[in-house]
């Protein structure tokens, strides 16, 4: 598998896509469109919050037929608690941009992002869908980019080839903010395209497999957005032999869908809002998966762990004291604590003496937690941002 | 019930206590004693984090006979993550006391509140022992309070009377802080004190209850203290009829048990790193109580609801986001929001129009969220503090 340069959407074989300002966001480019040539294999993983988006409740409709072509994706607004108006407002949109491109409404593809209970500006959306049609092109990414963050700093696109069966496969991947990110802001998108033939059934599982690793596995706030998707849409050009879940070439096509949804989920931490720190943390030695992922979401989400982190403290008593109010039946006696590769607890007993050299071994843009429980074979790992008075002050401004 | 003017641990018959500063931290006072003239029924309540300091092992060991006369208690070090080490320094100090009192060991209950992971500075402590015992009087309980505070801005203390079956019996508490407060410190105290003469079961069941709905309802940061303790000492000199959970007067007693003990968490919440305001959060129409303190605790811990209320800013999106990820399985079409009174989102339309007004609205200390979720009759009431910049300062900075 190589990351190919300056890598897109548009890198996968098939796939125009475009980005503009239909004035949602008064001078932001807020409106996306990606586009697949011919129909495309399409399965999706959204958010669980009881709470769901407009969006997302078409987009779980349209994906029981696993297969999609388009997807539109505004910023500045979530079309979320917004009832049955809501789904109206979306089924326009779907509606407007199936008849501009000619494809079946089944085949698009909505989402949204942005404030929460506050209705759709319809009318601002339905005006830029022919510009935005007519303007899809291959070299068009870096406006969708653009089209779908709201406070994100950076854009986040990638693209890896690997060869599966002789032939070229291209992955491409856009995505946009961790969690609920900015002031009146909510969710994280991914859309992800790609060229591989590949049965509904097998794409379904390489996605599930490679979001567990990955964009399940952060945390900004701890705050579960009530938009978040992540959409992959397989067209086949590529022309491989197809892939089922028993083909050598699954693993390969997983593993390298994995590693491109690891590293946006990493640069959502990275951008996360007010984040100055990407904390990796480790739990090992849990009985269960479960208990191994509940102690790291515990850390993961600590105001104090994050504090601490940003603040390049070494107060290291404040992970014990999380890991202990996750609900798992640890031994203390059996507890370690590693802090960027230095152990500060083991039997028992606090082993930091130099509290200035821990100062500075923290002053690195990668913090390394890791906690070993001692009663059973299961890790887990999780990426977490640190928590600034910065992070506070974009959440407290109104907007 | 009457709250008594300037009421402190020392307005119930025959309790002394003393504060003063044996040198843990610098200037400020960090040792303080409580001690009952006679034995006194004693039962205490716990933080259930897995990791717990030496003296939350000491005082539940003691407690096994429900029976205490001093309650010895330091500020500045957790003696927490300390091992046996930490046992025997605790040992200590109870052994000092116990011997300057002449009391038995068993009736001496330890208390530690600071930095976790730091071996407690036991000379110091020893050394500051005698003057501590020396000291003791009916006077003395403002530097009692000031003692036991950390990062806290205020002492916390008062005292009610009632009258029980014709006899004046009278509580006072002490407490500091809400949750993992500052820096270095972890922990919320609270003690008790009260001349009535009570059963140690019936004793038992009116702290549980008056806990419940106090101190297990606040929440600062959500971070679960491993030194957290309430512990109430009964020394019977208020002479009334021995009272039992079948008397009438313990229903009296409980409710005025109750009201102090939500006079100080709601000082703490008040008193939170950091803190500008409180935001009392109701769920109403859960299906059962757990699910009711389940939806109410994931509002009162998230930092995006917490910054939404410091902003003074209507964003009440925020809200159903949060609820939507409690784990709680309501039909959005029965979410209700009230909001300062006012209901901005019903029948799954937002309501709210005037976005200035709200924020005016907000602009009040007490902040009144209420979700109705319409399938049940059960409810939860808690309070939380807000976020700020200044919570996440305190807690960077490195001391």
């Amino acid at each position: 598998m190589n990351v190919l340069v300056d890598g897109t959407i548009s890198s996968p074989l098939g796939f125009k896509s475009n980005g503009l300002c239909c004035g949602i966001r008064s001078s932001k480019p807020d409106l996306a469109l990606i586009y697949s040539i011919v129909p495309a294999q399409a399965v999706g993983m959204f958010t669980r919050n009881r709470v769901k988006a407009a969006p997302v409740l078409i987009c779980q409709r349209h994906l029981r037929r696993r297969a999609a072509q388009v997807i539109v994706a505004n910023s500045g607004n979530a079309n979320c608690c917004t009832g049955e108006r809501g789904m109206r407002d979306a089924r326009q949109v779907v509606a407007a941009v199936a008849r501009q491109l000619r494809v079946a409404k089944q085949l698009v593809l909505p989402a949204s992002t942005g404030v929460i209970g506050k209705y759709l500006p319809v009318e601002k959306i339905l005006a830029g869908v022919p510009a935005l049609a007519t303007g899809l092109n291959f070299d068009r990414a870096a406006e969708t980019a653009r089209a779908i963050m709201t406070t994100d700093r950076f854009p986040k696109q990638l693209a890896v080839e690997l060869k599966i069966g002789g032939k070229r496969v291209v992955i491409g991947a856009v995505a946009k903010g961790a969690g609920m990110i900015c002031p009146d802001m909510a969710t994280m998108l991914c859309f992800i395209t790609t060229d591989v033939k590949i049965t509904a059934a097998a794409l379904r599982a390489a996605l599930r497999a490679a979001v567990a690793d990955s964009f399940n596995c952060i945390s900004v706030d701890g705050d579960m957005s009530t938009n978040d998707a992540a959409i992959i849409l397989a067209n086949g050009l590529a022309d491989n032999r197809l892939l089922t879940e028993q083909n050598v070439g699954f693993k390969q096509f997983t593993a390298a869908l994995r590693h491109v949804c690891t590293v946006l989920a990493k640069q959502m931490v990275e951008d996360g809002e007010g984040a100055t720190k990407i904390i990796e943390i480790r739990v090992e030695g849990a009985k269960t998966p479960a208990e191994a992922k509940r102690a790291c979401r515990q850390m993961a989400n600590s105001p104090l762990i994050k504090t601490m982190i940003a603040g390049e403290n070494p107060n290291w008593g404040r992970i014990p004291a999380a890991i202990g109010a996750a609900g798992v039946n640890f031994a203390e006696k059996n507890l370690e604590i590693v802090l960027q590769g230095q152990t500060v607890y083991a039997r028992q007993q606090p082993l930091l003496k130099d509290y200035a050299a821990m100062h500075q071994k923290l002053k690195t843009k990668e913090v390394q937690i890791t906690v070993r429980l001692r009663r059973g074979n299961c890790a887990h790992r999780m990426w977490a941002s640190d928590f600034t008075q910065e992070y506070v002050r974009i959440n407290t401004e109104y907007n």
